[in-house]
């Protein structure tokens, strides 16, 4: 087959070339006026509003054409060696940092950038850099169609202009939606509905009775709707509970790579409208998360608990069964729940507790040596004086 | 090739569309009166015996027809709402819980159950369920054959009644046994044995050499048999220790999703008959565990580790190298391993301690920056008092 | 197609049926006296030099023709029922250990080995070991060229003697070097770059624009590449910042299974050359490590933090964002790195801290019960002392 031989005769899959040129280069053929971008992205400019501005790189390898920004006070003093054109800083960081860059600079006699980059000055420097990503990043093109080696079982039901890759399989009365896009070796089971625009890179798998939303994009060999852990004890060994549930992510969900979300066991597994999960997470059987909530990488939540909406769980975070954590509350990394924690809060530590008695307690343990000394040193006196009391 | 067009015209891997059906209605075609189920799964009825049950779902998402089961205290008040038309129990809970869940609804009002649900009485209500599930389940059907996109090295060997799905890989002088079913994307490398009605699920990788035993389960992603993690310090960086050891799972282990456990170095891994294993668990060269030991997600066990039977770690725990773990030994969620663990007990924390040592701890380090206080107004008491007797 | 039907007629990919008999047997074909053996990996031999020897195994399953090693004391007793021909060991164990193990064997009057086995006495036990691994390891043969079910991008440039297995996708202006095995169903996104020598086991998932160096290692189900998370908060929900990156993995990288390295947001995220990566480990966007630095299994580094070479971080340490970890560091299992580490030093504990500090704070922490018991005690006294001195 003279399209598995190299060179292919055969069209494949074409380029997200101009994607690639992006990564390598950091710049995209897209140009605009730093003026204009000020105007797309919401911003004054203090500077040559006329410069040309072709890319966001970081304020290291920031190069003339790039805009680059500063949200961490801790960069500050780059602002005197970048290359870049441009960088987007908060007002507070034009009032301060910038000065104090200068001043730096002046100090540190640092190899000077060619030219002081002009500033584009808003209330929201990151949102502004995200946005200014957006607007130069490359279209990632995917082809149109499906590719000959995919196998789609008689009885699935595709949308218009899906992309079906190589070696993909879309299982019985599974229905996609218009725009699909599904990567090479991606198994889709029986009887699930993926919503239009929704991305799939390769290798995930999708087991039976998945239910997927619009505009949802799950990385590399994450497993959604994996069978959970459930099992009796009886007289001898374990009798397993067949987990007959399914799973449901809402609309505009993203889930990293190396992910494992569990179906139910009886009902959904549920993660709400616009909630962001990172990579090597793994999430139980019918837990319930809200909307736009964040779990970031190696995050685990135990078989039934409750995550409210605009909750933040940092890196490593573990959650145990059956508990529920209300809305808007943030917990530090590594942190392990063991109850329920009131909606709006921050917690640290295992078990969580609020984070500035759990900071408290943390300084108090480092200084437990020097207290057990005092109290040895106490228990003496005391001794003494109550001796010389009894003569 | 029409197969690979849509509609399709070629037979491809017919449904799990039995299950699905259950997947999404929780219910399935099969139905039994109450007291024939109380018969199969033993225990007594209290209400009508005569009513049709028809499948099993949870007390919120119960339906008429449906039976749930309430496990845990926490969720008796449901009792008076659920529109379940039976409930599994234990005799306590029938005892108390019941008459409590009436209290309630009478005191809380709440929309009432348009029946009060009919009592399966058993004294492991758990058990009860999981059977119950287990009976009402659709049949979980896999053609047979082999694919003709599968590729079957000349010198495997594969027992009657073998469902293998398309694009599986499975090596030289591998043997499958009977009714073995091997899903999409699956690889099995060279000289691997596999257990009759064992079940790979799609893009599971096993490595050469690994022999897997009857009637296990592998979920989707994980890989088995990878290269651990081996290397000697030289001068300069390290020398790698090729581990040439294999991996060998015995009869009815099951495993989770992403998960990954290690071949030995030399010798073998070993996973004990009736072990089960979660989602994300990593499992390190040359760890030998026993038989029912049950493992949950995001568990990490390093090299050479020993690990009872009837062991439980629970979520997140961690085991170092070269420790030994008891039979009947309980870890409480993110603790750490980090001694040897004699049998039978329950441990906490990091390190590990008895649980009950341990909660003491935790208790008092929330008092710590009291303690300091203390100390520092006793210190202060001393001095002054030293001071009188010193005049 | 007959190559797909069991059994097969076309040519497969043919055995690493040698590697096989090795990992089953622990013997390969190879002979070598002891002599020859201890000349090959440094060292001098007490006993007959003229044994011959086959294997490598461990001291529990060696037979006779094996050579094993004792690197830790914990197994010296060993030495006296193992059925090894030889025995690596260290000088010290040789003066030591030898002894103590004949004594404990008199004691224990274990079932003893036939012949008392020979010592290969060197410096380096551990590396002379991994040596003579590698020394009687099987050669692991792939077969060269590329299998019709591989798809080749058009503009994709393949070295010679490439090994592509059945079913990978290489994508546009993807580059291979020289003898590079790509194993089934791995897919190389475009305009990626692969070093001479470098194997990738099956599932693997490169992204777009991944650079990877000369003789890398990367085990299955590993992705390299995916998407970071990047999300920048907006009046509701998310902006999403695409991640325009790429990943760069320096010369002989090894990298386990079932692990996550995210691209960078801009720029790069990079692995030195020589670093050894475990499995289930996840590297966010714009990591740096530098070389020959080790990763244990299950470690998690959060986006822009910066590893230096040589430093060791064992299972499960957790290091947050943006933070810097000097060369030659050490960080026990499980800890959390929450600040900057100067280079050289070693670390336990959340937050990490000194080992020698959080050890002596772990021993107080066991002793705050007893502590509390202390103060009260203590208090008591001083009011009585106050009361009698106020009479």
């Amino acid at each position: 087959m003279a399209k598995n031989t190299k060179p292919s005769k055969k069209p494949s899959p074409p380029g997200r070339g101009t994607l690639q040129r992006a990564l390598t280069t950091g710049q995209s053929q897209k140009s605009l006026t730093l003026g204009e971008l000020a105007h797309r992205l919401g911003g004054k400019v203090v500077g040559n509003k006329g410069i040309s501005i072709r890319g966001v790189m970081t304020i290291d390898e920031a190069r003339e054409g790039d805009i680059t920004f500063i949200a961490n006070e801790k960069y500050s003093k780059k602002l005197a060696t970048t290359r870049a054109s441009a960088v987007i800083v908060s007002p507070e960081f034009q009032a301060v940092g910038a000065t104090l860059a200068v001043a730096q600079k002046n100090r540190a006699g640092a190899s000077p950038a060619p030219t002081r980059p002009a500033l584009l000055v808003t209330e929201n420097p990151y949102l502004a850099f995200a946005r200014a990503v957006d607007l130069f990043k490359p279209e990632e093109i995917h082809p149109k169609g499906i590719h000959p080696t995919a196998t789609i079982c008689p009885t699935a039901r595709l949308g218009q202009e899906v992309s079906i890759y190589p070696r993909v399989f879309v299982g019985e009365r599974t229905r996609l939606g218009e725009r699909v896009v599904i990567m090479p070796n991606v198994y889709v089971g029986e009887d699930c509905q993926i919503g239009e625009d929704t991305i799939l890179y390769p290798n995930v798998v999708i087991y039976t009775g998945t239910i997927i939303g619009k505009g949802v994009r799950i990385h590399s060999n994450t497993v959604i709707g994996s069978s959970g852990f459930g099992f009796a004890p009886e007289e001898e060994g374990y009798f397993p509970i067949h987990q007959v549930g399914n799973t449901i992510l809402e609309d505009e969900v993203e889930i990293g790579a190396n992910t494992t979300i569990q179906r139910g066991a009886l009902g959904a597994t549920r993660i709400g409208r616009g909630t962001k999960i990172g990579s090597q997470v793994q999430i139980a059987h019918n837990v319930e998360i809200g909307e736009n909530t964040l779990l970031i990488g190696q995050v685990g939540i135990a078989g039934s608990a409750k995550i409210g909406s605009r909750v933040i769980l940092a890196g490593g975070v573990g959650v145990v069964g059956h508990v529920t954590v209300g809305d808007d509350v943030k917990v530090g990394a590594r942190s392990g729940v063991t109850n329920d924690l009131p909606s709006g809060g921050t917690y640290l530590g295992y078990p969580a507790e609020p984070i500035k008695k759990m900071r408290r307690t943390q300084v108090a343990m480092h200084r437990l040596p020097a207290m057990m000394e005092l109290l040895r040193s106490l228990k003496k006196q005391v001794a003494e004086i109550e001796e010389r009391l009894s003569k």
